[in-house]
C-alpha cells in the first residue's frame, strides 16, 4: 500500500480555543524498525480527549490532534514488526510505548513503567515530536501497542473498547470478577457502561451505582443485575459488607459521601478509581475510613496489550456490544460533539467515523 | 481456686483527671457459661489507653480502668468452655466479643464483625455494664478472646504482644510478608517495633522508615535490614517500585509527604495503616495519588484468634522478645507511665507488672 510522510489531522491551538478545530498536515515522529502505520477509520471520543484541550490536566503542547480510541489498517511495518501484518485491521489505545525492559514491563504492567508515553500530547524523547492523536488521518505507532481486531467486532464497537473498555476491563481481571463475585460499577459514562458490560460477561453479580434512577433502564439492558441510587434514603444500609470489588468511573468526588460508598465492601475488599478528575481537591479521608472493613481504595490506569487482546477477544466471544453514538469527523461535529461530552450529554460514547471521506481513500 | 464477685481495677473518672488513677472495686459482666475469669499478673500499656481516657478518642464511658494487652491465670472457666483449662497462663487482647456467627466472624474476620465489642470501655450489652480492662485484678472475658500463652514467653515478651504484637502481625501475614518480599514499617513505636521483629521472623526484607535516624541502631538490632529517614533529602528515590507492602504504624499524617511515602510501592502493592490518630483531619488523596503505581491505600484492625494463636507460637519458636519497660501498677506510677507514653518517651513498650502485690495473691 502506498503511505504518506506526512499526516492530517484535527488539531486545537490551546485550551483558550479548544472547540476550534484546525485541519492540518503534521509530521509524525520517525519510522522506526517496529513501528506500524496505520490509516485511521474510527475513532472514540474519550473524556481525556476534552480534558487535555479544554486545560483541565493542566498545561498541554500544541497544536495538538487529540484521540486514543483508534481503529484502522495497518498500511506499512518496520523491518522487525511480527505482530502485524500489512492489511491488518487494527487499533492503539491511550498508551504508545514503554521500556518493554524493566521489571514492570517484563510482568505485563507496562501502563506502569516509568517510560509509559501516552498516544497524544507526549514528546517523543528523540526528536521532541509532539505525539498526535486519532483526529487525523493516520497514526504511527510501536507494534506493541497495535493490537488486531478480531473480525466479529465492528470499528465503533472495537474503538471505545480501547481506551475506555480497557480502563474498565483491567481492574475487574485484576481484582477477581468472575462467577460468585458481587462487582460494583460507580458512574455509568463511557467507562462505566462497558465495567457493567464487562463485568457481566466474567460472570459477577453485577450492581450498576449512579446518583439517580435516570439510568437504570439502561444499566439493566447492559446486563446489570442490580441499581443503586446514591440519592435514596440510606441506600447502602441494605448491601453493606457485601461487595468484592468496587469499580469507581465516576469524574469527581464532589459530594461524595465516601463512608457510605466504602460500607459496601467486604472484608479487605478493593474500590478502584479509575476516573482522573480535574480538581486539585480530591477528598479527606482518615485511618479510620478503611477501619470498619479493612478495606482498600486505590486507582488503576489502563491495562496491559495481553489485557487489551483479551477484552477483545471476550468481546468478540461474547458479543458485547459497545453503546455508540457514531459522528462523522469533521470541524463542525467535533466542536459539537466534544461540547456535548463536555457537558456529560452521550449515552454512552461517541465514535468518529467518515475517514475516508475526510481524508482520501 | 478461689475467685471474687467483685473485682479491683486502678480506674479514671474522665478525661479532666485523665492522670489521676483509683482504686476502686466494680461489678464485671455476669458470668456466662463460656466465660473465662482472669487472675491478671502484667499488663502492657497500650497507646489507646491514652487516647481513651484523656479524651482524645471522643466521649467515653466513666469511671473505667482501661488496659488490653493482659496475661494471668484462669481462675474460673464456665461449663461451656474447651479452649481454656483453670491454672493456666493465658492473655486476653483489644477484643473481647463478637457475635462469632456471622459471615465474617467465621472467615476467621471476627475483628470485623459488626457486633465487636472492645475489652474495655465497651457496654456489655444485656446489662449495660462498663467493660473493665487490664489495669485491675481480674478480667472475666469469653473464652474465643482468651489465648494461652506459650511457655517460652515470659509475662511482660507475651502481654505486649496481644495488642500491638497482633496489630502489626495480621497485615503482614495478611499481605503476603514472607522470603523473597520486601516490607516496610513506617514509625518505630510499640506496634512499629513488632512489625519490624515479626516481618523478619516472617523472612522478608525488612526496612524501618522513620522521621530522622534517632532510632536506626534500635531498628537494626531488632532485625531491620535498611533504614529509611525521611528527613533525608531524595529519601524515597533510590527505593520507588521496590516495595511489596507497607505497613504504618504512625499516629499521625502530620508532616507526611503522602506521594514519597507511596511511591516506594510497587504495583498494585499495599500501604496499610493501623494507628487510629486522634485528629479529624487524616489526609487528602486524589485517585491520581495511587495511580502511578496502581497501589492501595487501606487499614487494618487488630486479628483474629487464630492469628493470634500463630503469632504467639512464631515468638516462641523464633525467640522473639518485645522491647519492654516493666512498671510495678500502682497510682503514681500508672499516672508517670502514662504520662511518658503521651510524650512518647517509651522505647519501645511499658509493661505492668506486680499485680500480686498490689491486689493481693
Amino acid at each position: 500500500m502506498p503511505y504518506p510522510d506526512e499526516f492530517t489531522g484535527f488539531q486545537v491551538n490551546g485550551p483558550d480555543t479548544w472547540l476550534e478545530f484546525h485541519k492540518n498536515e503534521f509530521k509524525p515522529k520517525p519510522f522506526d524498525d517496529y513501528d506500524v502505520d496505520i490509516k485511521i477509520e474510527a475513532c472514540g471520543v474519550c473524556g481525556s480527549d476534552v480534558h487535555t484541550i479544554s486545560g483541565g490536566w493542566g498545561e498541554q503542547h500544541f497544536p495538538l490532534a487529540v484521540g486514543h480510541e483508534i481503529v484502522g489498517t495497518a498500511i506499512r511495518v518496520g523491518p522487525k514488526v511480527s505482530l502485524v501484518k500489512v492489511g491488518q485491521r487494527v487499533g492503539v489505545g491511550a498508551q504508545s510505548y514503554a521500556c518493554l525492559e524493566c521489571r514492570q514491563c517484563k510482568n505485563d504492567n507496562e501502563t506502569y513503567c516509568r517510560h509509559q508515553l501516552d498516544t497524544y500530547g507526549a514528546i517523543w524523547p528523540a526528536t521532541g515530536t509532539v505525539m498526535q492523536g486519532g483526529y487525523s488521518s493516520h497514526v504511527r505507532t510501536h507494534e506493541h501497542w497495535v493490537f488486531p481486531i478480531p473480525a466479529a467486532l465492528s470499528n465503533t464497537v472495537a474503538a471505545p473498547m480501547l481506551c475506555a473498555g480497557l480502563t474498565a476491563y483491567s481492574p475487574l481481571v485484576r481484582n477477581g470478577c468472575g462467577p460468585g463475585k458481587k462487582v460494583g460499577v460507580v458512574g455509568l459514562g463511557g467507562i462505566g457502561h462497558f465495567g457493567v458490560l464487562f463485568a457481566k460477561a466474567l460472570g459477577a453479580e453485577v450492581w450498576a451505582i449512579s446518583r439517580t434512577h435516570a439510568k437504570e433502564a439502561d444499566a439493566r439492558a447492559m446486563g446489570a443485575d442490580g441499581f443503586l441510587a446514591t440519592a435514596d434514603k440510606d441506600w447502602n444500609v441494605p448491601h453493606e459488607m457485601t461487595f468484592d470489588l468496587i469499580v469507581n468511573t465516576a469524574n469527581s468526588f464532589e459530594g461524595f459521601d465516601i463512608n457510605a460508598y466504602l460500607s459496601l465492601l467486604d472484608v479487605h475488599a478493593k474500590w478502584v478509581s479509575v476516573g482522573l478528575p480535574e480538581d486539585e481537591e480530591g477528598i479527606r479521608v482518615r485511618n479510620q475510613t478503611f477501619l470498619s472493613n479493612g478495606c482498600f481504595f486505590g486507582s488503576s490506569h489502563l491495562g496491559s496489550r495481553k489485557e487489551t487482546l483479551e477484552m477483545l477477544q471476550l468481546a468478540a466471544d461474547k458479543g458485547i456490544s459497545t453503546w455508540v453514538e457514531e459522528v462523522k469527523i469533521g470541524k463542525e461535529a467535533l466542536a459539537e460533539t466534544l461540547s456535548k461530552l463536555h457537558n456529560n450529554k452521550v449515552r454512552y460514547r461517541f465514535c468518529l467515523t467518515g475517514y475516508e471521506e475526510e481524508f482520501g481513500a
